[in-house]
């Protein structure tokens, strides 16, 4: 059996000091939060993640890079809602305890945690077939949701759409798409910038055309993108599949949100319009003027 | 792949409506809680725990009472706070979608949601081998801390302490502590009528040394318990390992908690002063003034 205080101590020893709103935490029965000690005016946001092992990661992946990535997935969920990420709960399932793999797993979450100054504040060891669950808690004044976009919107995302799914298909042939998949930043330098004139967003987690199509059903509306227009990074284009890549590609993390088009000249330089929101319903696609068929809103599934 | 977005509503179907501190919930990135919408002088507590198959259920266990179960012993740790559960995330992770399966789990699941008012916000779904993790939040106004016990002071337990063990040893023996393993209820009741003057609080997952122990270490002291005191149901005598389920058996979910021996009349009637707090450190066990051996502080391995 693992002995779960010391283990989350390990990890909690690998990250930064306690908090002040925080007055409780890792060996309690739970963590204890003091709203009168939040900043006035913002919302807790809360986002919950479970990556397994054969589905998200593989056993014998870097275990820095599976902290990085199953982290900055969890923390791309509070870019994908404008808010920055405050406090850490962490569910970790484990086979065996093997010391350098956990030190490992724990340099690449801790990582993350000292750039986003996240603090780790409680969390749950077992023994079982490997898996991180990561439960999230930031701070937004106003949550971003994918129910605000409004007709006439245009569509943007963030840096290179693809480069993930590229490199899960041609593992090796590409440095830069090798790093998107293993180590996925979470664009909060992104959501910070267009938090406050943004409409919806989500983050491209299960490829561009499922996440838009999250925001189409949840603000009742239709999405049209140009297909030339979807930024992605040269290397891919070797791949007979890259508009798959780029349409349908998860893992890449970036930003997907809507804007007024009087808003444009306030974008980041890394944000690309890629649409606009209509009436009606669901995402179609146009490739220099000619509707293209989409056969299905997924990953790797585009015909 | 699992249409997590259904499931997760499906599940959402069978509890209840919305709350009004929660403005987002399933079906977003995350869910949203006000502060500012808090009752007042009201701290949030924060607790998660992942149950896996093999370890904490076996496949062929009724889905209705794994359901139960596993969110019983997640709002255990709410009543061992000293706090009111009021919002729950659900990790799920499933071999395969078995709609009938999947029913049963949720009516566990809702059947305690609704007892205690407790409002599903929001989750995550992946496939990969079953396991359920839940994160709770609630709120108290004076969390109850594992080190807030005192020399001299009472120890107390709720219940009785060994049925589950005894249970787990000997299935289909006694239908009381058959019931006892699978459908344990996080002791609330108690934890309400005795937050005002207890001292130090857990609950009794690993064994009451095991728990025990851990309020001697956060408090700094050590802990005297007098074996015949231990509440017990007489069903357990059957089996000769009775004491050992009584001290050192898991899965019962009772409190065990502190007080001052002036408030010993305050408890309610199914609460039972077990023995002392002292100057020292670990646990000692009298039997009928005899010190015994306990050799380690854990479940099943009492010697």
């Amino acid at each position: 059996m693992i002995n779960e205080f010391e283990l989350i101590n390990q990890l909690k020893s690998l990250v930064q000091g306690q908090d002040s709103a925080v007055t409780l935490g890792i060996g309690d029965d739970a963590a204890v939060i003091d709203p009168a000690l939040l900043p006035a005016g913002h919302k807790m946001v809360i986002a919950t993640d479970t990556l397994v092992i054969g589905r998200h990661f593989l056993a014998d992946d870097n275990p820095e890079d599976i902290g990085h990535k199953v982290l900055a997935v969890n923390l791309s969920d509070m870019a994908a809602m404008g808010a920055m990420p405050q406090w850490l709960l962490m569910n970790l399932t484990l086979p065996k305890i093997d010391g350098q793999w956990i030190e490992g797993l724990s340099r690449g979450i801790s990582g993350l945690l000292k750039k986003f100054k996240v603090e780790l504040i409680g969390g749950d060891t077992t023994s079982g077939p490997l898996s991180i669950g990561f439960t999230v808690i930031g701070l937004a004044r106003q949550p971003l949701k994918r129910s605000d976009a409004c007709v006439d919107d245009l569509i943007v995302v963030s840096g290179e759409l693809g480069s993930a799914a590229f490199a899960l298909h041609n593992p090796g042939r590409s440095s830069h798409c090798d790093q998107q998949l293993k180590r996925p930043q979470p664009r909060f330098d992104v959501s910070e910038a267009v938090k406050n004139f943004a409409g919806a967003m989500i983050d491209v987690s299960d490829g561009l055309l499922a996440d838009l199509n999250h925001i189409c059903q949840a603000s009742g509306l239709g999405a049209q993108v140009e297909l030339e227009k979807i930024p992605v990074h040269s290397a891919i284009k070797v791949d007979l599949k890259w508009r798959d890549y780029a349409l349908s590609g998860g893992d890449d993390y970036q930003l997907c949100f809507t804007i007024r088009s009087d808003d444009q000249s306030l974008l980041p330089s890394d944000c690309t319009v890629i649409g606009h929101m209509h009436a009606g319903s669901g995402v179609t696609v146009y490739d220099k003027g000619h509707r293209i068929q989409v056969n299905r809103l997924g990953f790797d599934h585009f015909g």
